[in-house]
């Protein structure tokens, strides 16, 4: 006579918010690696990159609720009750999003969502692009005599417009970081032209610390042009500053307005 | 008769520059991990946790050169000569900071230092505390409605000085965070009562993600009492903005300011 085991699962919902960071599956923490191990549910953006979902055991369920052109996609509500609905059925929600959950990542109203539901929720912060990006082509976002601050914007607010900030930004020492700003690009550009910045260095890059990354350096003036001739695209980010003209890619351009006898 | 095997080893000079976080030794990324497993050498500064360490092998020389209270600090002119002896002797170095390296962090110098030296460097961003800090206490940069931006400004600059960007950044709506401050907490509020902010909120976080954590959370008007009282101490970061509403400490601030029936 053997006893009958019955196997019985305790759920305890929680949820952990993870930064992914900016792509490369290595530029991830070893504590967002170990919060995807106990996971049950993973739930992941658009901006983070699959491969990181592989430090996650085989069984664990992986759901994309990102945006996808031309597919249907989830509106923050639906991703919240879909984050709560799992941790109440299966018990530990990853919640993995690109870059930094609270750098323009919506965290903060899913902690809330999870604390309506009495969810214990704990967030693990990601490497953001605003610093990384730049960082992995040697731009640094702060260098003596340089830049003494960086002041890191949103190109899309919730109205879909270019934040108020950037007309303040634009008039600062400041290194200024636009994040979602690529398809704003000429109307940023047109903001720094119009404070008499048109030969701030400025540095456009797509897809930071992946194999699709590009890399576009000019100044405030040519920027526009660049980007279109090397047909750079979303996702991106815009680095405007004097630290821009640290990346060797600048020489030349500094020679040829040297060339052209003209102050720089 | 068996053959005598001389064991030689080509050194192949390269830096790598790491940042290690903000000190939760669990918040450094895969890369950095790896790039210090391939160490031969490892200098690191003092704002790095030295159980973060733990990631080299045994064998691994590993020299503390930052600065601490009554002791030789080293100039920056010596680390560099050190990082560079160090690569030409014995291979690998791995050049750890604290946060990211190109935040405040002197990052780049080390690089020109390096290529004047024709050594290949690389960087490994890290997290930097500007945004991990507050971001572990559920304080988030960014939220819908509070703040569409964050600027990171140093309060000690090459002069020892306040940066005059924090002069404008007082003006911004920005959430305006502030790194090695501490000690000059007491003007850098004055700047913002100069501005008439002085309900903002104000969170200070000494020693972030480690065992030491302190968190203050006031006003711009409390913030120097509330800190001497609980004796927090740097290295702190001063977080200054609307979005520190959102921490559950402050809720009996409101509540006080709304007893009063103040315009809160």
């Amino acid at each position: 006579m053997s006893a009958v085991l019955i196997k019985e699962r305790v759920v305890e919902p929680r949820i952990t918010l993870v930064g992914a960071g900016p792509g490369d599956p290595e530029l991830i923490t070893m504590k967002a690696v170990k919060a995807m191990q106990t996971a049950d549910v993973i739930l992941y953006d658009a901006l983070v990159n699959e491969e990181v979902l592989d430090y996650a055991p085989a069984g664990v369920e992986r759901i994309f609720v990102g945006k996808r052109s031309g597919k249907h996609s989830f509106t923050q509500e639906e991703v919240n009750e879909l984050m709560v609905r799992s941790a109440l059925k299966y018990g530990h929600v990853v919640r993995l999003k690109g870059g930094d959950p609270f750098v323009f990542g919506r965290g903060y109203e899913e902690l809330i969502y999870a604390a309506n539901y009495s969810i214990p929720a704990t967030a693990i912060p990601g490497l953001s692009s605003s610093i990384a990006v730049p960082g992995l082509q040697q731009i640094p976002v702060t260098h003596r005599g340089l830049s003494e601050s960086f002041w890191v914007v949103t190109g899309t607010t919730v109205s879909g417009e270019i934040s108020n900030d950037l007309y303040e930004a634009v008039r600062s020492k400041a290194t200024v970081v636009v994040l979602m700003g690529m398809n704003k690009l000429r109307r940023i550009v047109k903001l720094f032209q119009n404070e008499g910045k048109q030969k701030l260095p400025v540095a456009v890059i797509q897809s930071g610390s992946t194999d699709q990354e590009q890399l576009v350096v000019g100044i405030v003036d040519t920027i526009v042009e660049l980007v279109e001739e090397k047909s750079v695209m979303a996702p991106a980010i815009l680095v405007f500053g004097e630290v821009v003209s640290l990346h060797p890619s600048f020489q030349p351009i500094r020679e040829f307005y040297k060339a052209l006898s003209e102050d720089f």
